[in-house]
């Protein structure tokens, strides 16, 4: 891979993340716009306002309509697509990468795409995929401003096939976009780990609000219920379908959780006060110790 | 009652939400240290070295050890005490306000407060049970300037022998400490409320950390994660209080979230696709209703 600052880097669906990846790019001068090294932004989109907005505002150099024709040009292409879109994306236009290209995702499941990507990606290109945890409730490239990436966590789930040289360039990319902690696992853990600190989060906010049809309940929330259901204004295509995607370990999680609700639910009926305390005092020290951890 | 400016105001527990009380009164003016019209912050804590930081720190303008002693200096007192300590100092200090004294209190919970004070308050003090709904994950005097007032919700559950013109009264002085919203209802009804936008949320961020023992799971964690266990690092004997005290709404409240998150879980396991996204679709054009609303 040449210097990044000289790469044809193509977005593929400028949406929240796409565009927050661009303003990351542009922002933190790593392919600034007019760049003295040649280095371009390139997006391709379906919604043509927004490609004439992202272009208008020097967030990327040039808007495509068609993929095919971004990609001939590209060294370094971001798949922001729900994991889906992306498969059958991969399987109609896998000939039009330039060979070489590096490819990498942001899909928020990695099993089913790790698998077909180990199978059927053409031996002349390399395909790393990536997860940012970092996203916004409001979606769209006109809320990417919102969606900071600093320090966030960046999870990879390398392939085997993945050329070292690559992994490498990549992180150093990730973390020059401003992610903190980079963590390389295998997809089938990313799904278990994700089911947990993402997904069931996000089921149980939806829970949260499903249940309290007042919406004037808000006058009596502090910032606990603001926190806890934020993230309730959710995509609702992209997270049904990461729900049901990896839904046997989310619904495993599902079960754990409610096991401890529960037992919280038990002792909070009958006591004894002591075991109550005892029980939410450990859990404030585990929160605890994972703050340190974080 | 005389212009704030004048009065003696004392804090009854100098934690968290007395500390930072204490320092919306300096901080926006209300009761400057050394202030021209002769008002004065007084607290009270079994916490000597609290007492002696409050008071260095300018704070405070007199710390005492002895509640009695305080009180009959005392035009205005904040109550920031535990429901149940709460309730006990009442009894046993009833004697020792001045008459005329307005008296109000931070308390979780209001019912079993409302109907001791309706019927034991002597004739000539006032008392307005009142919940800020501010706080921090972070307890205790140390933590104070942490705890934000900020255009926050209030909730006033005035009692039917409150004089108007000292409800009045305490309405501006909480504007002026810088909340927002200031709702009044009765105690039940708060209690209601409360089991749902507080209580039922610190037992869902219990439980979710209560069944995930690796703390290390934080670095696939992203916002989501974060913000819906924050609360999990609780003030435990409060929370086991306000848990028990108001336990049988807290069960209702969830039993009923449990419900929603079992529809979901049938939906996410079972299908069909469309009616998993007709729900999400509900929850979130509620949650950006209660947004529109706060």
């Amino acid at each position: 891979m040449k210097p990044i600052e000289q790469c044809t880097l193509g977005i593929l669906g400028l949406g929240l993340m796409g565009g927050a990846i661009a303003m990351a790019l542009r922002n933190r001068g790593i392919l600034p716009a007019g760049g003295a090294d040649g280095g371009r932004i390139l997006a391709c989109d379906t919604n043509e306002e927004v490609l004439a907005a992202a272009q208008t505002a020097g967030v990327i150099d040039r808007g495509f309509a068609d993929a095919e024709t971004m990609l001939k040009e590209c060294d370094l292409v971001f798949l922001c697509l729900n994991p889906s879109t992306l498969l059958c994306f991969m399987e109609d236009h896998m000939a039009a990468f330039k060979p070489g290209t590096l490819i990498t995702d942001i899909a928020g499941i990695k099993g089913s795409i790790s698998a077909a990507m180990e199978k059927n990606l053409r031996d002349d290109l390399d395909f790393i995929p990536g997860h940012p945890m970092a996203g916004s409730e409001r979606g769209g490239f006109f809320n990417a401003e919102r969606c900071s990436f600093c320090g966030k966590n960046y999870i990879l789930t390398p392939l085997k096939r993945n050329k070292p040289e690559n992994l490498k360039y990549l992180q150093a990319l990730i973390h020059r976009l401003g992610f903190g902690r980079i963590t390389c696992i295998d997809a089938e853990e990313h799904d278990r780990k994700i089911a947990f600190t993402s997904q069931l989060c996000h089921v149980i906010a939806a829970a949260l609000i499903d249940c309290e049809a007042d919406t004037a309940i808000t006058r009596f929330g502090g910032g606990s219920f603001e926190d806890l259901t934020r993230i309730a204004m959710l995509n609702v295509p992209m997270w049904a379908e990461l729900f049901r995607e990896n839904s046997a370990e989310l619904l495993r999680r599902i079960e754990q959780f409610e096991g401890s609700l529960d037992a919280l639910k038990r002792l909070i009926a009958e006591g004894p006060p002591e075991e109550l305390e005892d029980r939410l005092a450990r859990v404030r020290d585990r929160r605890m110790a994972m703050r340190q951890k974080s």
